[in-house]
């Protein structure tokens, strides 16, 4: 098969695509930085069969042993409907055999349909690095691919060194893939480890290996800026299934990001990758892969990022309002991503209008509108942000509407933390509250916690839950602390962002300020606040 | 000229590249968040015409005021050895004489010898943004490059939208780079100004508009992820011009990054794009602008990026040993950059060694360095993480040989925020510490601070600055802090990373704890042991 992109193509026919293997839990997991549990990498497979995908590699079973626990669990707890499980090892061992190979054996025994072999396949490596005989390395490919055929496995080899390799000694890697073809391999994946080449190196030699007649896959690193067009230009040179991670997720510059190949192959090349209804989806998916990874959003990552699609004013901002498309390069909402205005009143207008009535406050003027998009502006120059932290924003807006924004008010908080004689350190908060339209009385509480902010968030608890016993059925479920200056040290500006669940609802509040636990404790009494004036308040609100 | 990859080329003769024309300060500038004052762009401009771009543009004067201003000051301020100025700015208005427009007569008198012209090249922008006919469009290039070139200077055309004009209606697009030529442009920019095209689409277009015969050059965005591979695929049609950013900035998702293309044009074209001896500038040079755009490092970006030839794989670091070469694409000292060993649970015993010689502890014994591996996989089990943390992993190496690792003992600290009647926050922190072997006194400091790690921060400061005034010399320039558990609210375990900068060495410590503040006391008591013990240590260390 051999794509080319639709407008050159001269066929608006739309057709299938090639597979996508995602392999985030495994190579993506080498970033530095980055570190799955087996529970993130359960979260994970769900999230990428769920896109659909056609292959998920799950990591290296009997080699790592939180992979091994990963393919375990997998067993009984994933059931997935699109993709495939993938098992990634190596080739046997030197002078070994088979049959004797305990990560071989561990490969069959994760229970895997699908089993990703990696073998080398440049001369120099197999013999300064694995420092055995050239045709011993094709012995290790043949006997391990014959091998887990033979148990009833589909079987992938991964060509390690691929284009490096066929530059430096063209017929031995090419022997690589002859000898994984006669063994009964699947597909033979072209790798460029180190990630070095550009897309006319990858189209001149995958066209050449396309000669074998094995299906290709291609895998590459971005060490160059092109592993995505180096995965497209292998596509187009016959390749039928390309290898990569969800964000770009990897070592050194990454690997291929499958974000934005699914967006380019769905909407440059119009070829189907994603079970129907799923391409609205992307977006989404790949910021929940970027929470489990605990990784900074990339903002400018292709079709994804949050200012993928956003416009600074001038010559764009006037086009647009005649034509979206005229500045666009495709309908952000076919991602599932927005178009924002970074300084159109207009559109914040409009988004405020749509926020206010998704809370209730259908009602809500246009000037209210505007007004709203101001002060929202405001504050985010002092550092609020309000995307993520919608409770904090209806209470901003009940604020700018004269509705009650507070049950309770706050008369005194201490935090403390000290370390002892004997090296334990001990955190102290005192709260001390008055509920409003309850008289002159205060009620003050003081806990111990894990942290200041915890303290303070026992203590305030310890303070409300005599008067609003409702609070009990609140729990804060996420905590997040992001710095806002770089290169600040210890006095930066920080923000902090709480999650707070009711009824399986989901509220989050933001803080911010140079002392952290400020911040902390702004976040963690809106959350109350907003609990406790907004709770129950799905139906409108009535505004005068 | 058509350029291909070396490799494939067959001819390992050095040639020169393309001419490189930087927009840094004009598109650049466009990226959400990014705001150059004058100041700003006379360092900027500085820094490239030292690289040795060719051309860079300052900006559009008449159009902005910050603009004129930069332009008015380049002429006494900047005197460039190796690049030209370009000023920026639009054909003419439509229906009017370009003797009289201001804004061309605005380019003349800015004093930049290159001026670039920005007309329109797609149909529908003519029609629908520009409202005007297609015939008076042509005018308008032509009008304008005539009279720019009568005035003496050399004239390009940028030319908006040529790629996705050119799929609509190729004739009127061709005939703009025609009236462009007629009038005496020096070269025609294609520009995919939505960025929506893949390499193939390029290659195609752009040697179809060879034909014309006029010099062309190349403008990408990275809507695809594919701005690098759009430019490479340009010039190999021929292009000789390549227009990019430093660092990628730019509106969306950013332009052709010309640190990646510089990278790929000088090692993988063995193409000469800068002058002799700057390439082991790049990385250096990268940083600096990103310092003035006051954007964070991206730490995967291709060449320059602080993980680009970082490796955390076990596999990787035992080939490493043997040979360097065989998991880089190139030695990272061409670009400026360094090698990296990652020490993490996943590394081995390799990592460790080449890690522990790095930092001048060459003598370790494989057997030691297995103990380590074991000691870093138990300490990840506890939420530390040691890939980003050289100095904590300085301090644990330390430990295990028995050698020193403190100058000072903690007999206490405490910190304590509490909001008064007023609403003021207050931080106060008391630390205690005693210099080991100078008898038993101790010496306690109390200090204030923007909140209670910074308030810790100068109580530990005075206290140890009478024992050690070097530490006058060390500041602390980052502090992160990551939360590990997901979803279980403020008692979650938090780890902390401080970067310590002395003479412009930077050392991260990590500290752990479900305690936000005990965490960020322990990274920041093992920055400054950190700088005590190991600060002047560059030497090797001998070991008993």
């Amino acid at each position: 098969m051999a794509s080319t992109p639709r407008t050159l193509a001269g066929s608006a026919a739309v057709s299938d695509g090639p597979s996508l293997f995602d392999t985030t839990l495994r190579d993506g997991a080498q970033q530095e930085g980055l570190r799955f549990s087996v529970e993130d990498k359960l979260k994970l497979a769900r999230l990428l069969d769920g896109l659909g995908l056609g292959y998920i590699e799950g990591g290296w079973p009997g080699a790592n042993p939180n992979d091994t626990a990963f393919f375990q669990r997998a067993r009984t707890e994933l059931d997935l409907e699109h993709s495939q499980l993938v098992a990634f090892g190596s080739t046997r061992r030197a002078e070994a055999r088979v049959e004797e190979d305990s990560l071989v054996a561990a490969l069959h025994d994760s229970g895997a349909p699908v089993i990703c072999v990696v073998g080398k396949a440049d001369s120099r490596h197999v013999e300064k690095a694995l420092r055995t005989t050239l045709d011993e390395n094709l012995a290790m490919v043949r006997d391990t691919v014959s091998h887990l055929v033979g148990l009833g496995h589909q079987v992938m080899v991964d060509c390690e060194h691929y284009f490096d390799g066929y530059q430096f000694d063209p017929e031995y890697s090419l022997s690589v893939v002859r000898a994984a073809a006669e063994a009964g391999a699947s597909i033979a994946v072209l790798c460029d480890t180190n990630g070095g080449m550009v897309p006319s190196m990858i189209s001149r030699i995958v066209a050449d290996t396309a000669e074998i007649g094995l299906p290709l896959g291609i895998h590459c690193h971005n060490d160059t800026g092109c592993a995505v067009a180096n995965s497209l230009a292998a596509m187009e040179a016959g390749a039928v299934q390309i290898q990569g991670t969800m964000n770009g997720y990897g070592e050194r510059t990454g690997n291929a990001d499958l974000v934005t190949l699914i967006g380019n192959l769905e909407t440059k090349y119009d070829l189907r990758v994603l079970p129907a209804g799923q391409l609205a989806n992307l977006s989404g998916v790949a910021h929940a892969i970027g929470e489990i990874a605990n990784q900074l959003p990339q903002a400018r990552q292709p079709y994804a990022g949050r200012s993928s699609f956003a416009h600074k004013a001038g010559l764009h901002a006037s086009a647009i309002r005649i034509d979206p498309d005229l500045y666009q390069h495709i309908d952000p909402a076919v991602v599932g991503n927005d178009m924002r205005m970074l300084v159109s009143g207009m559109s914040g207008r409009a988004n405020i209008l749509l926020k206010a009535s998704e809370l209730g406050f259908g009602a809500l003027t246009r000037d209210q509108a505007g007004e709203l998009v101001e002060l929202v502006k405001a504050r985010e120059v002092d550092g609020y942000s309000y995307e993520a932290a919608d409770g904090s924003f209806e209470l901003l807006l009940r604020e700018h509407l004269g509705l009650a924004t507070t049950a309770f008010e706050v008369l005194f908080w201490q935090a403390s933390s000290h370390q002892t004689g004997q090296g334990e350190v001990i955190t102290t908060a005192v709260v001390s509250i008055h509920p409003t339209g309850q008289g002159s009385g205060a009620t003050t509480v003081e806990a111990t916690g894990n942290g200041p902010v915890h303290a303070l968030d026992q203590a305030l608890r310890g303070a409300l839950i005599d008067y609003f016993p409702q609070i009990a059925a609140c729990h804060l479920t996420d905590y997040r602390v992001r710095i806002l200056d770089d290169g600040h040290g210890t006095d930066a500006t920080v923000r902090v962002l709480i999650d707070t669940e009711i009824d399986q609802r989901i509220t989050a509040t933001v803080g911010v300020g140079t002392d952290i636990i400020e911040a902390s404790w702004e976040a963690l009494s809106d959350a109350y606040r907003h609990a406790l004036v907004c709770g129950g308040a799905t139906a409108p609100v009535s505004l005068r």
